[in-house]
């Protein structure tokens, strides 16, 4: 009777614990603040150097002077101290670590928000602030209350066009932004092992939206031929008769492409709906959307048409880029006019490379509309990607079961 | 008894001419500056929109909401007044001018001061400011001082691990910064025809470097040949015993991989006598060195290897992006670290995407290493793509001969 967050951390819901961190990673933007309370503790090193990780990826590479001496300061302090650095072009953190480096039943803590990703994996995996990060550097440990469980039962098939981050946004939509306050959201019914792990990341990945603690699958066939590719062994977790706080039915088969609308994740509309609006941007990539096999849905789309609206895509990581690019992906989205950026956040978080202007709206296969997130005065809708190259073809919102 | 200029221009250097247009274009920086201009005047329309092009390039993608504004603007205005227009990730603006829109013996006018790359083709091509840009898009025509001829004779051929941007560097520190002030140089002798039409822009691209008005090559086979490739027609330019009032002789087989040392682009030093400076970023691009070639030529010695430093590489144009994705050199290069950008400006002008931080010491394929220029409190040497690769793999300052 025991929870997947519950047997990983080794204690009842409710309880508070002190817990070695298998992994701890942080990205350009967060790293920087954690060394500063880092210097101020005056710690004489990592506890774990080896546990520890910095990605860049935030901004990526530098948008002015300031960022490369705050990038340089990081990447100085990493290389001294022993910790794995991985540099500007590796990708988005969560899919680095995604990449061979978080096993399950692994302790998993990232300084970012979106670290829930990791639950793909059968780890539990949360973010945390600067300042929780410094303290993992220090002492190796972090403390958290075990969190109570949503149960998120899938069941049925997707219907043609319709995608993984559709089933995100549906199940945000469906908890509401703070529905699942503090939850780990379990991922189960007859059919969590279909998912394939790309479609998990995605899934895990947007469950800090609805405000939950982490999402998680159970490691299974999937994720040991997942880990495989990456020469990771994998030890299979079985569901021990878990009792949720609040169970959820998503029957997959039911659902239908959609956006979320401007500025809530969790409101959302048939992508049906919404056709004909304008598009002055759209955006393929993030944490959420931007691996090998959605840049490839996308390029399904758009072979051998051009795109009526500026198209920014950003491959997760090096991996996917340099699959995209091996498989014919990337031509197919260069020859259809989309503007490909190196691996990384892009303008997710609208720090540079694709900021939008007041007044401009944008489809985006990212995780978060929140108002003035990717450009002051902006607006912009969250989708797939399938959806996202649909619209790109008509330079407005259009429904790909159209194209496909 | 005339040099090309003469020619193409209609008039004996020293005459001041109003001539046509044939191709005036801008970048995203310069465009919007002509744009106040232009409607401060309060013209009717563009006299000749058919031959005004407005290319994204310069911040491209937008870095900030403000950016992404004046594109808007000025894309709008564009698109409204039927002139060509080129989305970001078209590439930089000379380069795609290169591509079968620039013929020989044009007056091509860019507001941009390397607007000169385009007289590798036998036009007569300059840059200028925005205003006077705004004035040709109300008139069609521009005035023009016609340019005294300098000629530049190349004889002999490239040693192994020499390359055009060797012999730029080279031309421009004989005549250092200001020793061709408006005049036009011409690249004649025995060896010009042997130029390939990548070297010869990467040539007549730094003319300005020297203050040259323009630089330019007589139409030939060569021209003829690359013309081919986009369907345009090339008329062959013969000269008419030029009357020049300096000549210099450049023997190609006297060169060596050299940089250009900071902070000037005509004081250079052979890589041999440079090897062993640490760096902390490396970029591959620009309009002097962004085209297929210079990628390829970086990738041959990448292939297989990993960078030890930071290396940024910008495709000059979607052409050049598609033809290294789809001939192996982008996954060459991606596999061995290299972060590969949107076709673009890239960090050139230190702009965005690979800023340098105060200190920081790079190595760059560009044409400028003015202080400050791509990071404040930056230093940054110029070189050739094959030095530049070596270079990225030592993480020092290489020279490309020891690795070839």
């Amino acid at each position: 009777m025991v929870t997947l967050s519950e047997k990983i951390l080794g204690a009842q819901a409710g309880t508070y614990v002190d817990r070695k961190v298998d992994k701890a990673f942080c990205h350009d933007g967060t790293g920087i603040q954690a060394k500063i309370i880092y210097d101020a503790i005056g710690a004489p090193g990592l506890a774990n150097p080896d546990a520890v990780y910095v990605i860049y990826d935030h901004i990526a590479p530098a948008n002015n002077s300031q960022t490369a001496e705050l990038q340089a300061e990081l990447r100085t302090f990493a290389e001294k101290n022993g910790a794995h650095f991985r540099e500007i072009g590796s990708g988005i953190c969560h899919q680095v670590m995604a990449e061979g480096l978080v096993h399950p039943g692994e302790i998993v803590i990232g300084a970012d928000s979106h670290s829930c990703t990791l639950g793909a994996l059968g780890a539990f995996a949360t973010g945390v602030g600067a300042s929780d990060m410094a303290g993992i550097w220090v002492s190796g440990e972090t403390w958290l209350r075990v969190p109570d469980s949503i149960g998120l039962h899938l069941s049925g098939s997707l219907k043609a066009g319709v995608e993984w981050k559709d089933v995100a946004l549906s199940y945000v939509a469906e908890l509401g932004m703070d529905g699942g306050t503090y939850a780990a959201l379990e991922f189960t019914g007859e059919a969590a092992p279909s998912v394939p792990m790309e479609g998990r990341l995605t899934l895990c990945n947007m469950a800090v939206e609805a405000g939950a603690k982490t999402g998680l699958f159970y490691a299974d066939t999937e994720t040991r031929r997942y880990l495989a590719g990456y020469s990771v062994p994998c030890h299979m977790q079985i569901p021990e008769n878990p009792v949720y706080v609040r169970e959820c039915d998503l029957d997959l088969s039911s659902l239908e492409p959609v956006c979320a609308v401007p500025h809530r994740v969790d409101t959302i509309q048939p992508v049906s709906q919404l056709a004909g609006i304008a598009l002055d941007q759209v955006f393929i990539g993030t944490c959420t959307n931007g691996r090998f096999e959605d840049l490839a849905r996308a390029a399904r789309i758009l072979k051998g048409h051009r795109v009526k609206v500026r198209t920014i895509v950003v491959p997760a990581s090096e991996r996917d880029y340099l699959q995209a690019i091996t498989t014919g992906v990337a031509a197919d989205l260069v020859k259809a006019g989309c503007i490909m950026g190196p691996p990384g956040c892009g303008p997710c978080l609208g720090a540079h490379m694709g900021v939008l202007g007041e007044g401009e709206v944008a489809l985006s296969t990212a995780n978060r509309n929140f108002k003035n997130r990717m450009g002051v005065g902006a607006s912009y809708y969250l989708c797939s990607p399938s959806t996202a190259a649909a619209s790109a073809l008509a330079g407005e919102i259009a429904d790909p079961r159209e194209v496909l």
